[in-house]
């Protein structure tokens, strides 16, 4: 926990804060924390800066908070990522959300098992908790966009071509294509698909919604892996 | 698994292997593979190819091989990373191996904790076996060197300045530095901090070895995502 997160609902008063869960736990057992301790700190798609430490014990905590500074600015990216399985899932959320990307999609494929969108993982306070450890890791405050595509076909048919106009539109696949870009400065939509790669229809959608495939190499990287390495070439 | 790496000890005549471990458990859970069935196939640190299925049940697979191609070019890099906790050290390994890096050192830093040198996954055979896991993924077939410094200053002073003779030295470093490079040819020698950074002494000491701070933004990312990050932005 590199960054203090707050919510609306942990205020108590303007610049005051009372907590009591994990973040608790972690400020008596990790930080040691005591009164007048000082920790950076942020609200969550807010402000970020500083919190004070007025009064803290086993059951709660309640600090000042003097948050004058915006969070780090995200990347301009829309990542399209077939769905995961659940502990990857976990663990990619964390990523995404510590790397800054503005805007996830889940999305289905052929290869996704069909057993991946039944889990609680994806629940959307479940989805933000592991947003939040990522911020809370990167020192961003700000969540990022989910949507959750369990149609493969009507999101890339009629929803993609939207999102994705005016970006570079890249689908990560291997095979006999150009190389994947770097260092881009405009705005990029990102397909990355299942364990095993998209198939070939999926390919020609993406495709057809102005995503056009590139390769990173012959070595076949984990989603967790992938991501963050694709993501550090591209911008 | 994306590639079934057999080992000198698995042969029983020049090109035919006998299986009975979690390989065999993957090959009848996984790939409900039978008799006559292709799939790819490696020798640990050798060539790679085919193994065609010649017998199989639930005690042991016999595979015909027929390796004929290199496996793909490793990294020209000499990764020094400040010994991760022992979970994060277990992906971090598989990462490792999968994105091909030539050398790995895992040394200590203050910050690391004296008890992350106690696990056992630092037995020589642990290391193998993540690492394997880390190849079977990407289709590699040769191990990374791995080198333990459990002292951080003798290393670095003693042994760093040979390693890293006619590479481009990089420590990784949050702060005012110049931009983390990309697109590099040449070899590389990179230290990767841990939670928490490299202290200024230890700095200090990697630059006298001829290792030069740079940055790669203000997130703060765990060692599981800077790795593949920094290792995608430097080739």
């Amino acid at each position: 926990m590199n960054q203090l997160l707050v919510s609306p609902t942990d205020f108590i008063a303007t610049d005051r804060v009372r907590i009591s869960d994990r973040r608790l736990q972690h400020l008596n057992q990790i930080h040691k924390a005591s009164v007048g301790q000082s920790l950076r700190a942020g609200c969550l798609n807010g402000l970020q800066g500083e919190a004070t430490i007025l009064a803290i014990d086993q059951q709660a905590a309640e600090l000042q908070l003097n948050l004058h500074s915006q969070p780090p600015a995200k990347l301009p990216l829309t990542l399209i990522l077939a769905l995961p399985r659940p502990k990857m899932l976990r663990r990619t959320l964390q990523t995404i959300a510590s790397m800054g990307v503005n805007t996830l999609v889940l999305i289905n494929s052929y290869r996704v098992e069909k057993s991946f969108w039944q889990t609680p993982f994806l629940q959307p306070d479940a989805i933000n908790a592991e947003l939040i450890l990522g911020l809370e890791q990167a020192r961003d405050t700000v969540l990022p966009e989910v949507i959750l595509a369990k149609r493969f076909k009507p999101f890339v048919e009629d929803e993609l071509p939207a999102l994705a106009v005016n970006t570079r539109g890249i689908i990560a696949h291997p095979g006999d294509y150009p190389e994947c870009p770097r260092a881009l400065t405009e705005p990029v939509t990102l397909a990355i698909g299942p364990e095993g790669g998209w198939i070939p229809y999926e390919v020609d959608l993406l495709a057809q919604a102005g995503l056009q495939p590139v390769q990173i190499g012959e070595r076949i990287l984990r989603v967790e892996t992938a991501v963050p390495a694709l993501l550090a070439r591209l911008f």
